[in-house]
């Protein structure tokens, strides 16, 4: 959903709605527009500076006055709902550090629904929010698995963990993934398309786990990544 | 590289070159076009009709006469290139069944070059060829991996089975990948987006294997399917 115009979108700033982004026009001179744009920066939204023409694009009504903010129709889920639906039996949960692209995040979010992920938490900054290109992406799998939004990666991996889930990070430098024992109640932290899974988060984790490679390249897309390894510890699991 | 003008693409048609797809404008009244249209058609390249304005955004030189042809640089490998790789180890080759979206042969190339598959196969029709796309998508691994392009899916898996091949379609309707024993020469057969692996060349493969689902949509993105199933691969491989 669309909100346009300063005072629609100041409004707008003031409720607990989900934004997911604010358009604003390059180049506003005149003071309102800038007073609410250090506003929204406070706030610490997604802000993306364009040119006019992609305001006028946008626009619905024509009167956004350089401010068009995208408002999230998804209700997201609780960590807390994530953690009790795990109470009684070997939860498995993958926490997304900070995966920017709502292509990667709707890919993501289907391969978890298919492997019976019972929770996807993600960031409530850099990280791509739940919006229509993430829907269509999921294939509709975002209606049958719960997403849940944090303020703080670093402090829910520490309540996952006290909750009896086991942390891995997935990257570059840990050990082999098919030489790790990934039972129990699994918490899988996947890295960002390019920052990888972060240093302190890194150190949350009660293991670093890496999916071996053999080329040249040797770098996985995140979703491709986060498949592989949802899938190993699907593997493990059948295997009992 | 862009081929435009009639007589240019005209020309175009007689030599070897790998042509990704040629933009013909829509309504075209003269002969001249007409008869051009079909000739194309004849040789079963990718046309897309589109309008005047998209032509004239992507015409170069402003003289496409509404045909302008798209010729990949990429110089693809035989499959005897592949074969002949594969000839004193176990090999391990990947045949792509109608992958149609740019974006998804990128990440498969990816994938597969961290993986050390041998190399890709994919059909000249109805499959993505290797673009520039491709080439951005697989963030360069398509530098580090042998592609072929083969007229006939099917007759390829035989061939690579005379080879000593084993074929494993990668299906809903199969045996559980996680029980399957994927050692000795491998050529996995991944299905298209939309049509999956399909019926006559399902006969081919000597087994069709599964990823087990657990969800309610139940269906992978294909870059991702072969993803997990190309490491599944890997890991028996590395268990030995």
């Amino acid at each position: 959903m669309k909100i346009e115009g300063r005072n629609s979108v100041y409004e707008l700033l003031k409720t607990d709605k989900e934004i997911d982004k604010i358009l604003v026009q390059k180049d506003l001179k005149d003071d309102a527009s800038k007073r609410l744009l250090n506003i929204i920066r406070s706030h610490q939204i997604k802000v993306q500076l364009v040119d006019k023409y992609i305001i006028e694009k946008e626009s619905t009504d024509k009167r956004s006055q350089g401010f068009i903010a995208y408002v999230s129709d998804y209700k997201y889920f609780e960590l807390e709902d994530i953690i009790e639906d795990c109470k009684e039996k070997d939860g498995f949960v993958v926490v997304l550090n900070e995966i920017t692209d709502p292509h990667n995040l709707g890919s993501i979010i289907r391969v978890c629904e298919c492997a019976g992920v019972d929770g996807i938490i993600i960031a409530k900054n850099r990280c791509a929010s739940v919006s229509d290109t993430v829907m269509r992406i999921s294939e509709g799998a975002l209606n049958h698995i719960k997403v849940a939004r944090v303020v703080n990666i670093n402090q829910t991996i520490e309540k996952l963990k006290e909750n009896g889930f086991w942390a891995y990070g997935v990257e570059v430098d840990g050990e082999p993934i098919y030489k790790s024992d990934l039972s129990g109640k699994v918490c899988l932290v996947i890295g960002g398309e390019d920052t990888g899974v972060k240093k302190l988060t890194k150190t949350k984790c009660d293991k670093i786990i890496s999916i071996p490679m053999f080329g040249k390249v040797n770098s996985l897309n995140a979703s491709v990544a986060c498949g592989v390894a949802v899938y190993e510890v699907v593997r493990q699991r059948i295997k009992g």
